[in-house]
């Protein structure tokens, strides 16, 4: 574990008031002294002073925070300087402490120190860097439980009581002559059983929930001119406070984010394509395609208008092939025209300039996302963790039949191995590699 | 005035590591306790705890600093509530402020509350608004330096010396029977005309930068497919950590914002036309010349590789006619390719296969851009400053005239009017609209 000194803007980028520079390490202090031209720091003070660069330049006037180890997020000195927010200002200050000697942080390097120096484990650290990237108030829910522990608990319950098993049987293997007692054996298997119920109803209720963490998904589809960048531009007015543009996969697609509800979704305009040309009408159906197979909800849009063509029939091929597990809402636009339309798909008649008519398909699209919300049981929020969770389950049906069998010793391996799942969860053994890339998907500064 | 209690969130919007929500007001530590469920906090010190929302739902884990007032941003009691960052944990623990009493601050009310509590004068208040959005460290310098009270500085002193000239003038005016004497009106004459001068090499260098103050604007024009993405992308990846996507003014256009040097400029591209239609050539002319109507610097692109066509001259025709005062760089693309291309115009060959190509083509805007860097004269930041400072200047010479012709009072009529107009760049005598106005277009939680 490298022990130097790092610096990370710890807010987002953007204009804002304020913007926050964290540094941890030994150094921390001695750099945060020599940038405002201070003596001390009392440490959790907040103390207003001027920040400058090594040319000794005024920057700023901010606050500064010192952390003393061990009362900190890693455990290390920590400073933190506030400053005003925008995207020059924060960047000097950046630039400032690694011209003092600090070395710029690593993606998610914050909270691996702190999960090296025992501060928080890997649950822990887990949920807070999906509370960051949270997609809804539900889903922000569980995760700060999660990141007070709740998970932890659950995980080290179940492993405590597989150990319990194993001690129980292996006191009777070694005190023993003859096999386990029937009754015994059949102890054994009801808790087992019990402990298998509990990991299969953990691991169906995750996997039930994947979309409430990782955020809903909504495709708009089409053919061109019937509509699809207006309803985009009608659902980002019903929320514009906090809509942001994504950059698509493609620069061709335009993704928007917006919160319908509580939920933060991101919408894909198929309609984003930006260069005029023989092709267009095969990317658009390329785009379609790929807009679908990645979203929760599709929108499939229909002119009301006119009556049905070769491309709308294409676009419904397109959704009854791709759609098989999703959610999708057929709506005919333009119904305050003349209706020249017919398909039996139809289930939403759009009036995209009544704003009663465009709540309505907002509401629906709510109806659809609130169905799964339930923050009171316990969840897995990551593919790893879905994973131990399948190995340790993996494991204990393995140990049934040796248990029955009496061949004792391929039965403790078994529970031995579930054991050593369960705790992976929370702190693994050795694996270098897997701690490298979990950390590394955490965003910077944290 | 009023004397609620207001809360925002203060950091920029997107994914970070910690977000700020910022409470101001006489409820501000009650809020904060409710929060918290804490029964005290000691001024200035950082304190972790958990926040809860009305119904008692644990939101996160924060850290919480009180500001005891008068000694905060707003001179009122402040409380700081550092949280996770993302779009939800901020907007939950908003939401909980809320409905414990705040009110949701407007635009610059923080900022507002500060001013009309006396804690900063207007030209600090727009030092800091303007610090939050600069586009350079040039900008930044010059108004961290203002932010602490330089312009301040100049204004007053500028002010004290003209009240001095008027209080001179009225004592003679006063104790003399006769006329003003001869070499007293030559005195006074060469002291306003210094002050004459000061004042206009301030409004020359003012002008001279706005430029810098905010932020350079590049649009790139040229044919369809001439490769215009292609240099925009280059452009992007030459400083990826800092580049954001803005919306355009239409849908229509798209603007990059990116790192050169030292500036944070904005790129216009052209080729952002989403829908394709019989249009879209017209469309394509008409955003080239809105795009270039709004530049400081212009790039044209040619392709070299073919022969100049009707497409290539209507471009140069409209980079010919409304450019007249901005800089435009001529670049013939696809240098790599067959030269096919011929006019006299191009100063740039550029072969975008070619990372030093692409630099040499960055080094040229950075050139344009570093011409007018000089951070220590005085410098206007806003249109309301640079008015006041016009209007001082227009009754300081309308002043010359009266003072020559003995009509003292008129004389002192326009010094007065002086002294008004200067003042008002520190503090304005009333003028609710104005002020509702410049606060109105500071960010919100500033």
């Amino acid at each position: 574990m490298d022990n130097d000194t790092i610096s990370a803007i710890a807010t987002a980028n953007g204009i804002g008031s304020i913007a926050i520079i964290r540094i941890s390490g030994d150094r921390a202090l001695e750099i945060a002294k020599k940038l405002t031209h201070k003596k001390d720091f009392s440490p959790r003070y907040a103390t207003l002073t001027t920040v400058h660069n090594k040319k000794n330049e005024l920057i700023d006037e901010s606050i500064v925070i010192y952390f003393k180890a061990p009362y900190s997020f890693t455990a290390e000195d920590v400073v933190e300087i506030q400053c005003h927010g925008g995207f020059i200002v924060a960047q000097s200050i950046l630039k400032a402490t690694l011209e003092l000697g600090a070395r710029l942080a690593n993606a998610g390097e914050f909270s691996k120190r702190a999960f090296f120096n025992g501060r928080i484990d890997l649950s822990e650290a887990e949920a807070i860097a999906q509370l960051i990237e949270a997609k809804s108030e539900d889903a922000a829910k569980i995760l700060a439980q999660q990141m007070k522990g709740s998970l932890k608990e659950y995980i080290e319950d179940i492993r405590d009581e597989i150990i319990h098993i194993l001690a129980f049987s292996e006191v009777s293997i070694d005190y023993a002559e003859e096999d386990l007692p029937e009754d015994l054996v059949k102890q054994i298997e009801s808790k087992l059983s019990d402990l298998k119920s509990s990991l299969e109803s953990t691991l169906l209720a995750s996997r039930a929930r994947e979309g409430l963490m990782q955020g809903f998904k909504v495709a708009i589809v089409g053919k061109p001119n019937v509509g699809k960048s207006s309803l985009l531009n009608s659902l980002l007015n019903y929320n514009r406070a906090i809509v942001s543009e994504i950059a698509g996969t493609t620069r061709d697609t335009i993704e928007e984010q917006v919160k319908i509800g509580t939920h933060l979704i991101r919408i894909v305009d198929t309609a984003g394509i930006r260069e005029a040309n023989d092709e267009i009408e095969r990317i658009g159906i390329e785009r379609s395609l790929e807009a679908i197979q990645e979203s929760d909800i599709v929108v499939a849009l229909f002119d009301g208008s006119r009556v049905l063509d070769a491309e709308d029939e294409q676009i419904l091929a397109l959704v009854d092939k791709h759609t098989k597990n999703k959610h999708v809402i057929f709506v005919k636009n333009k119904i305050d025209l003349e209706n020249k339309f017919s398909t039996e798909d139809i289930n939403f008649d759009l009036e995209l300039n009544s704003k009663d008519s465009v709540t309505s398909l907002i509401e629906s699209l709510k109806n659809i996302m609130d169905v799964n919300n339930n923050s009171d049981e316990i969840m897995l929020i990551s593919q790893r963790q879905i994973m131990a969770v399948q190995n340790t389950l993996n494991n204990i049906e393995e140990s049934f039949y040796p248990l029955q069998d009496q061949e004792l010793e391929i039965f403790s391996f078994h529970l031995n191995e579930a054991v050593k799942e369960m705790a992976s969860i929370t702190r693994p053994f050795e694996n270098d590699e897997m701690l490298d890339k979990m950390f590394g998907s955490f965003c910077l500064g944290k």
